[in-house]
């Protein structure tokens, strides 16, 4: 199994990525073109290919194709069902499709699990055996890995944390269903919650920063709060607090070791984090506390490529055992 | 492996109960006494014994011991961390302590992990691989069933289901928390509602089988209900509809096959799965409805007791590998 190569695909709404990695999940060489899904499925399809040749043209072969894309996704089979932010792509099988094309075997994983196994993999978990990988950013999803394997369910669809209903009867979520955690603590729900509040309260920076109420987003909040707006600070603190009920959720139900939350929202730190904390170890019965750590996650960008690269590397030691 | 024996012990907080069992999970011979905790810790462990070995003398050897115990435990060093309804129980090493006296491999799970456990192998959930059991009766619990495995979380600690915040803020849960499943929907939850509406409103019939309000108990709750009294049926339609929300967020996290609903209150049958099933097919997405059933557990009272025989064989077979 030494010196195996990999390719992990990252195939996101607005971009696609792609690494070339080592055995390490080092990555070695790398690629990046825009969506433009509207164009569709087949024009991204042949960008994918083309970039999926131009990093492997540094290694004398490779193993395994990883990709992750966005939920709900049938892992099992490979197959994208019909995401929000890729329209027209329903019931693609995108493994199936790249591995005939290239000859090469490829697996395929919900963007946000595969972000959880690269976080456990070569991030804040690394440590650890069971642990909850949380992304807070336009919507929020997470992955969570029980004694070092990856929970995928009978579908493969495992793992949609963002839709926990926190507050039934609580606001619409973009899935349709009502209360659910990114409903209440995406991204895009604090920026509509903060424009709300802004257009009643016209004291707060988070105008002057985004030039009008109607060009709030959750980063202008983040960066108000960071300047002690009451405000943004205020609309932070009741997003850390759903998150927080989440949490005390999923830790009663897994028993993990760590919580790890990343996505651009959890770039607020502990204005986030913080108030989630407190909820949690409010929250919780004394054995769940048990070296619990909540942690923001340490890979940032490239968590979702990382992921990838450990699903290619994982599903082509399996095949070699 | 074959011709193996093994007991189950299910320890509860009234009575425990003792059965041995072959290979095939069938129950050969049992034994029952009445807890009295209050005696102390090694008179309850004396009895287990006797009952032990009373049930032995029917098999050429014991192969393993299985026990179920309430919850929080540690089932990875087989300790029973201290439940409510066993006073003075504290961080005891159950599991070493039958094994020193008898030595038999003694296993120890969470009662309501073994009656998932149960359920799994010789009940409604006997033809699926990814099961989620909830027990509804004093309190709430639950196992649950990933690819055939139980999950049992870092310090073995996983499936406190009944711990999940439904509603924020909601009413004292037993274990200090607020707005548990476990707080809005379990027998006792149900009853101290059912006493404070029937205060005020002295039609109905709850009153007249109970004899007074202060008598009222889920029991009669569901007897009213199965004679149409208004009040009772709104009862367990609330309690439905709570474990419904409950449900989303168990399935949208584990993508399960089926939900098992056992326990005394699921005696109610339809009167509380109607309208839970009713909140869950309206809030779930798409791919998570696909093979999905909400069905009735179907072994009753021996649920536990199965479950401790399903650990016994499991773990036996293990070490004979």
């Amino acid at each position: 199994m030494s010196n195996r190569y990999v390719i992990g695909v990252d195939l996101g709404g607005s971009r696609v990525r792609a690494v070339l990695a080592n055995e390490k999940g080092e990555f070695l060489d790398r690629c990046e073109f825009p969506t433009l899904a509207d164009k569709g499925l087949y024009f991204v399809l042949e960008r994918i290919l083309e970039c999926v040749q131009s990093v492997s043209s540094n290694a004398p072969r490779i193993d395994a194709i990883g990709v992750g894309a966005p939920g709900p996704i049938n892992s099992k089979e490979g197959v994208v069902s019909n995401p929000p932010n890729l329209p027209g792509w329903v019931n693609v099988p995108l493994a199936k499709l790249i591995e005939e094309k290239t000859g090469i075997p490829t697996f395929l994983g919900n963007d946000a699990n595969l972000a959880a196994l690269g976080e456990f993999t070569y991030g804040s978990g690394k440590y650890v055996q069971h642990l909850i990988y949380i992304t807070v950013s336009t919507g929020v999803g997470g992955g969570i890995i029980i004694d070092g394997q990856l929970l995928e369910g009978h579908n493969g669809a495992a793992g949609e944390v963002g839709h926990m209903v926190v507050q039934p009867g609580g606001p619409k979520c973009s899935c349709g269903g009502y209360g659910h955690l990114e409903a209440l603590s995406s991204g895009t729900a604090i920026a509509k919650r903060a424009r709300e509040a802004a257009s009643l309260n016209k004291d707060t920076v988070m105008i002057e920063l985004a030039g009008s109420v109607d060009k709030i987003n959750a980063k202008i909040v983040d960066e108000a709060a960071k300047k002690g707006d009451p405000l943004a600070l205020k609309l932070l603190e009741q997003a850390g607090q759903w998150l927080g009920y989440a949490l005390i959720n999923l830790i009663h139900i897994f028993n993990p070791q760590m919580i790890s939350i990343g996505g651009g929202v959890s770039e607020a730190g502990e204005l986030l984090l913080g108030p989630a904390r407190k909820v949690v170890f409010e929250g919780l019965m004394p054995v769940f506390k048990q070296d619990l750590q909540i942690v923001k996650a340490s890979l940032g960008g490239d968590v979702g490529l990382a992921g990838a690269v450990a699903l290619a590397l994982q599903e082509s030691a399996k095949s070699k055992v």
